[in-house]
């Protein structure tokens, strides 16, 4: 298979910070993605980027969605949604932690309580405004990502099934309560 | 690289429905996925299987998340969310159909217009509701797979961006008062 990651993208002990805890990654992988297009964005480094859904939306950037020529057929009908799923490959993203020290948070965290790109597969997930189709290129607001992005799928949101008003991330609202009694 | 799914399960053309249109796969995938444990139901054949996350929910069945011990110090914090998306993928589907006719649909759909596990790259998304956390297993309610589906990701629900109450769907909207009309 033809990877744009080398190996040592996943493994490099090298750049760990504090609490950072890693697994041995898996000898192979088990299943092949395809890049469908890719997200273009006015972002070109990571200091520029939002550094996650909410604040990209903040910002109301219109970024672009392009979609491979190969795949436009699959998008008909997409230009009557509000809300879109997008989901993209963080192609730079190390692989291989289990616990993770965001920038911001001063202790290290386990993975799959967080949003980052750092994942065992690094899939994003963005909840976008459509604004705009233009054939193969849809306008969307809420990306959060580099310019160039790879491209993984695209699929209607549902209000129905994907929005969960009062859902609640525990350690998250605990997190944010005490940071509001220090101010 | 190693895959589970045979190259002919993505381009068979002798069980196309009526409406359905394909294209030629890429000659190679870009990127690899890990799978990094089991999504367990009750559910062993397509036909038991519920139709959608909605349906699942309104069984209610709990299933069970097995996630890779290699991987279960990445959970920690999980047992304080009351809801997490969870991205499986669904490997008996195939990749090719930029059209294709579900079988409640009376006519093609465009793939990326639907929430079909049939499109390019076949990773299905469930906002699922989470129950109980038991070592490496969580236990949810709202995933709509067979027993044994690979696991690729687990996240954090946040209200504040993966909730978005007045999202339309339009087309499917449309398609409902249609039906509503004719009872």
């Amino acid at each position: 298979m033809t990877t744009t990651q080398p190996k040592s993208a996943g493994t490099d002990q090298s750049h760990l910070r504090q609490g950072e805890v890693t697994v041995p990654l898996p000898e192979q992988t088990d299943a092949g993605l395809y890049f469908i297009g890719r997200v273009r964005t006015p972002w070109q480094s990571r200091k520029e980027c939002p550094k996650n859904v909410r604040e990209s939306r903040e910002r109301g950037t219109v970024c672009q969605i392009e979609v491979d020529p190969r795949w436009q057929a699959a998008m008909a009908g997409l230009e009557t949604c509000t809300h879109l799923i997008v989901l993209y490959w963080m192609d730079r993203a190390r692989r291989d932690l289990v616990v993770q020290t965001p920038r911001r948070y001063p202790e290290g965290r386990p993975t799959f309580a967080l949003r980052s790109p750092v994942r065992p597969n690094p899939i994003a997930l963005a909840v976008v405004e459509l604004r705009k189709v233009e054939g193969n290129v849809l306008h969307v607001v809420g990306v959060d990502c580099l310019d160039g992005t790879p491209l993984l799928d695209i699929k209607p949101y549902f209000a129905s099934t994907d929005s969960i008003p009062d859902a609640n991330v525990g350690w998250h609202a605990a997190r944010k309560a005490a940071e509001a009694a220090e101010d």
